[in-house]
């Protein structure tokens, strides 16, 4: 038997050891208390539960994880550095690259801490308080409020209370809603904003396999980075951070994965879910299908276009990629079938105890809610696209909104135009001029105008109307883009700082679109802030029947709070016929390699590879880990709280996970320490470094 | 854990368990009786050796498998049923169909001997005996004969011997070449030609998959199909027979898989290795892709032309995409590059052991002959392409090489228009009348003719040059189509019996061009008979270095002869991450299943598929046999002869196979006999097949 052959078998066994030990659950830190410590030792947790957090002093293994708004992250040395994934810090390596330094190709090294690259992009927060208020923010709602009041109430307390919190300097706070508002807590982290880069492989190493692999195994991707956080012009020094393991896994092995879990939709009624199917990913699909399209057509031939639209098409790439996967799982795995199945039994139930008659109630009323919102959700989907959409459009809109909320107190804007938020929006505003491209924005608003041109009598948007209706599209389109500044970055960031009353003045044709638009867009988000109150009011309701019939623990929906996952690294059987093994190597990565992107190993590290068994570099694995997005970056931990791996993506065949757990084919994606040991050792023979993370040989 | 887990851990495990087991050969039946009955046993032989072959009797085990000239079968009752692949009985399924009663599309099912259905382009060799006769063949060349000399000599040796053996009624004989001709064997069948359609499903279950799966696992292809054969009208009783067995093989199971592999290329020189890569493989990949593309596209709306090009569309396309996995498999096993190391090894082990001197000049010639050959490779590949190409040219040739050679007595002809061959001649040229659409035809001979104008100085066509040097190819070729009857079915029956007098005063356009390539392809021919003839001195020299050096049995190279090898159901790992689970189920298919060719299950499988759990009907299941082309329709049993599924395919990853044997990827795809079971029984209801074969619950 070769070596090879032994190590499959093993990855083979492992499975079954592993399928019975299988759980769903992004648990909160204060569930984590309440697990029973009998099965989490038993599971393969080493540690005694206390270690894993300190709600006194807010500290422990999960306080080594930190965001950094939209992805997770982990302190890995007691000097600040932090390891997350590539694809998480590709804006500082971005911000940082030119012409004649290309970090994005080449990657980057810091060789002493004067060279990292200081970047305006990333900030991170460091957890340190989760607290209860639930009652606080019942006690903040009116008795008999209608639903957009009890939205606004909702709101004014969130706000009340996290201005509240962040008076302690440094301080960024939140108030999150877990079962759609059975429970808040108000949670305090602080917050680093200058954060350098220390080291990136090749954007080839970094995003291996691009858009063909992402969402797919067997996978070779390398993605991490590493930064490093400073407080006060020195490094900062965490209270917790994850030691490095250089075991590394096997499969079967147990590991914990820390992050910050962005939203799923395990609580919606299966009416709801119908609803997300078919007005957020079939829609996502098609049309995000049709902008990923454009882009690429308009910048053939253009390699400063293809630059520019890289971020915005690799993140469209994503989120529809995304949208077939959902779809795809929601059929494969009769998601909505099943949860209508559910419904109807914890409806049965709720029938039949006593105290869980609102239940009843409020799943009919859910129900009515559902249906109306199918009413007007072309429209609604549009008007939401916007941020995802032209630059121009969406700058535009941001303008003329933020002119109209400075003026008022900051407690009674709207979130996003907060004090707090306005330095984040303006760097935004200016970085986003990298990412422009005329031709291609032109091109993605025709597209946007044409669809809204369509839309049916009930859900007509009139400005849209109003300025596209008679002209041929693209020449109305054009001349839009003629007639404005709100391209111009240094004219933008001007604007920034204007009136309504000034902007006006401008008569620039793209703020006047947004004007026009202004109107119907707060009408829109009225209604969804009624929704939302009204859901607000009814699925605690719901939700409370669903968790007393499960009578056990039950891990809320994912809310960007942090979460632990208990997985084991296993394979699965993707259909019938194959099972993916749950590990892979260098070798796999050169076998896939062509020379070309995004399957191109660079050359320094085939050399390097000649000087090793590339079957014995680990390079991926998968666990049976329940992640959704946000989790990027997350530390993969061993039952001793060493980090062995970052992961990065879930299977194919799990992306509808966040509808709904399956076992069988419940995979999260990681790269292997060991890969990043490997790198740093015999390619970048970055000593320092090694040396301060403690595992210099 | 599941049961499904259950399934795929046991046949991980079982990978294991024979990895060690596995063993490269094609074994000819003389071969099985020297080989270590011990060793047998340990495979999972447990049968006497003795029940495999009895060399007196010329019956056994091996005496049940047969050959319907390109494929295997296997008699599977004491009534004459035989069963095979559907593929190697479509000709007869063809026959059959008519517009109003599509067996092709609807399958076809006699429910008594008088609705069986005879067809005239499937006959059945019976093997009967096995004799040595390296000596008589070796006397028969004159010494001191030059090379053409030598390959008329054993030519005119080995038609004397079959016409000596044929004396017997119905007898079918060849002389086979082993090794080179290190070993002449006396092949001994006799010929079955009425062979009845009994059993055949719809194309949508025997070519489920179709191209996109063709050559892949996971798979799920019910790939048969059964005929009887009748001797003086009677249903044929054969001396032996394979039960069938209602067990199944699970992972792990030893198998033997018994037919007639074609040819293998494993006793070629590292040269000669390249050239075929070079010449024959990646030739095929570019040219017969093209004809592949035209067929296509000259079809493309016309599903008269579409049915008529179906067969030789299916033949090329087999051979294209074999071609592009021989290529992917000798650059991945580094084929040619490890053989030139052995071939490194033996030359110098032969240079050290007394009486293999003869073997090292010979390695040095038949480098030299190689290297002569590719100085006419393009020329060659186009010439021995005709048979494969557009029908109006391969039968203007065959028809003025037919008017050619009748005259002669009959053993001075080329063996293809000998008198026992005409029969099959007229046939075939009657049959592909079905096959011929103009506008299909028109534009693989104008590809042809372009790439014939491109060949160098040192290799041109004349005929060609001639006949189409000047003007527009398109235009000259309809002009050629114009002016000919040999696409006439009638006429080319008529041409069939005419002199060359006849046939060059019908001054018949294609006929005229046959005439002119004549003397062109008899020059190709007798340079290639000189350089077999070489290689026939030559070879036997250098085998019998490399066997003396192996120090064990050498299986000899297909060569169309009945072959045995022993094997177990396994699995493999196809690439990194990716392991292959030996076995699919119904459950796939209908995972597979688009409703869109080749993925359509008819609705009365999938109906049937209601009633029972699809997971444990087994389907196709791999096993690690050593085959190749001319396997297809190979009985494949158990270690008692009880037969289990029939070969009818290799992975992707063993395509290279051919050329070196590889236990990690050397895999056969095989069809359950369960799956046949389940829908003579589910589906059919055919309780008079069942009861014949004796498996009638």
């Amino acid at each position: 038997m070769t070596i090879r052959t032994w190590l499959k078998w093993t990855a083979c066994l492992s499975m079954v050891a592993v399928i019975g030990l299988a759980e769903e659950g992004k648990w909160t830190p204060q569930q984590v208390l309440q697990l029973d410590a009998a099965w989490l030792r038993q599971q393969g947790l080493e540690l005694p539960v206390s270690r894993l957090w300190d709600p006194q002093r807010g500290t422990g293994l999960l306080a080594g994880t930190v965001s950094t708004g939209g992805c997770s992250a982990g302190f890995v040395s007691a000097t600040g550095l932090i390891l997350t994934n590539h694809h998480c810090l590709f804006g500082v390596i971005q911000e940082n690259s030119r012409a004649d330094r290309d970090l994005i190709t080449n990657g980057f090294l810091a060789r002493t801490p004067a060279e990292e690259l200081r970047g305006t992009t990333t900030r991170v927060t460091v957890p340190r308080k989760f607290t209860d208020v639930t009652r606080e923010m019942e006690a903040g709602i009116p008795s008999g409020a209608g639903d957009l009041a009890r939205a606004k109430a909702i709101e004014a307390k969130q706000k009340e209370m996290v201005a509240a919190c962040e008076r302690t300097p440094g301080a960024r706070c939140s108030v999150a809603a877990f079962e759609g508002g059975l429970q808040y807590v108000l949670v305090e982290s602080f917050e680093l904003t200058d954060i350098r880069l220390v080291y990136a492989p090749p954007r080839a190493i970094g995003e291996f396999g691009g858009e063909p692999d992402n969402f797919r195994w067997p996978r070779h991707t390398g993605d991490f980075a590493m930064a490093r956080a400073y407080k006060d012009g020195k490094p900062y020094q965490p209270e917790f951070y994850f030691p490095i393991s250089r075991a590394g896994v096997k499969p079967g092995d147990f590991v914990m994965v820390l992050g910050y879990p962005g939203r799923t939709m395990r609580s919606l009624t299966a009416e709801e879910m119908a609803n997300e199917r078919e007005y957020r990913f079939r829609l996502r699909a098609e049309f995000y299908g049709e902008w990923i399209r454009l882009l690429e057509e308009s910048t053939k031939g253009s390699p400063q276009g293809s630059i520019a639209v890289s971020a915005t098409l690799k993140s469209l790439n994503n989120t529809h990629t995304n949208a077939l996967g959902q779809l795809a799982g929601m059929a494969r795995g009769r998601i909505v079938e099943k949860q209508k199945e559910q419904d109807g039994q914890v409806l049965a139930w709720a029938a039949q105890h006593a105290g869980h008659a609102p239940a009843v109630e409020a799943k009919k009323e859910l129900d009515r809610l559902a249906e109306e919102s199918r009413r007007t959700a072309l429209h609604d989907f549009l008007l939401q696209a916007i941020p995802n959409g032209p630059l121009a459009l969406k700058q535009a809109t941001t303008l003329v909104r933020l002119a109209a909320e400075r003026p008022k107190p900051d407690a009674e804007r709207e979130p996003e135009y907060m004090e707090r938020q306005l330095s984040r929006l303006r760097a935004t505003l200016e970085r986003e001029q990298k990412s422009f491209y005329q031709p291609a924005d032109e091109a993605m608003l025709a597209a946007y105008v044409e669809r809204a041109l369509k839309l049916g009598a009930g859900e007509r948007i009139a400005a849209i109307d109003q300025r596209f209706g008679g002209a041929p599209v693209r020449e109305a389109v054009s001349r839009l883009y003629q007639a404005t500044k709100v391209t111009d970055a240094g004219e933008r960031l001007k604007m920034f700082a204007e009136s309504t009353e000034q902007l006006r003045a401008r008569q620039d044709a793209f703020l006047d679109l947004a004007f026009a638009l202004e109107p119907e867009l707060r009408a829109w988000q009225t209604a969804t802030r009624t929704h939302e109150g009204a859901v607000a009011r009814l699925r605690p309701q719901w939700r409370r029947a669903v968790i007393a019939r499960a009578a056990k623990p039950v891990a809320p929906d994912a809310n960007s709070t942090l979460r632990v996952s208990f997985a084991h690294v296993a394979g699965y059987v993707p259909r019938d016929g194959v099972f993916y093994t749950p590990q892979t190597t260098l070798a796999g990565m050169i076998e896939k390699h062509t020379g070309e992107e995004p399957f191109a190993v660079p050359p320094i590290i085939l050399e390097a590879a000649r000087h090793v068994k590339p079957e014995q570099i680990p390079l991926d694995f998968l666990s049976n880990a329940d992640t959704t997005g946000g989790n990027s970056g997350s530390p993969v931990v061993n039952g001793r709280g060493e980090l062995v791996g970052l992961n990065f993506d879930r299977v194919w065949e799990n992306v509808a996970n966040d509808f709904g757990y399956n076992p069988e084919i419940a995979r999260n994606v990681n790269v292997d320490i060991r890969f990043f040991l490997w790198l740093l050792e015999d390619v970048e023979k970055a000593d320092n470094i090694l040396q301060e993370l403690g595992v210099k040989r």
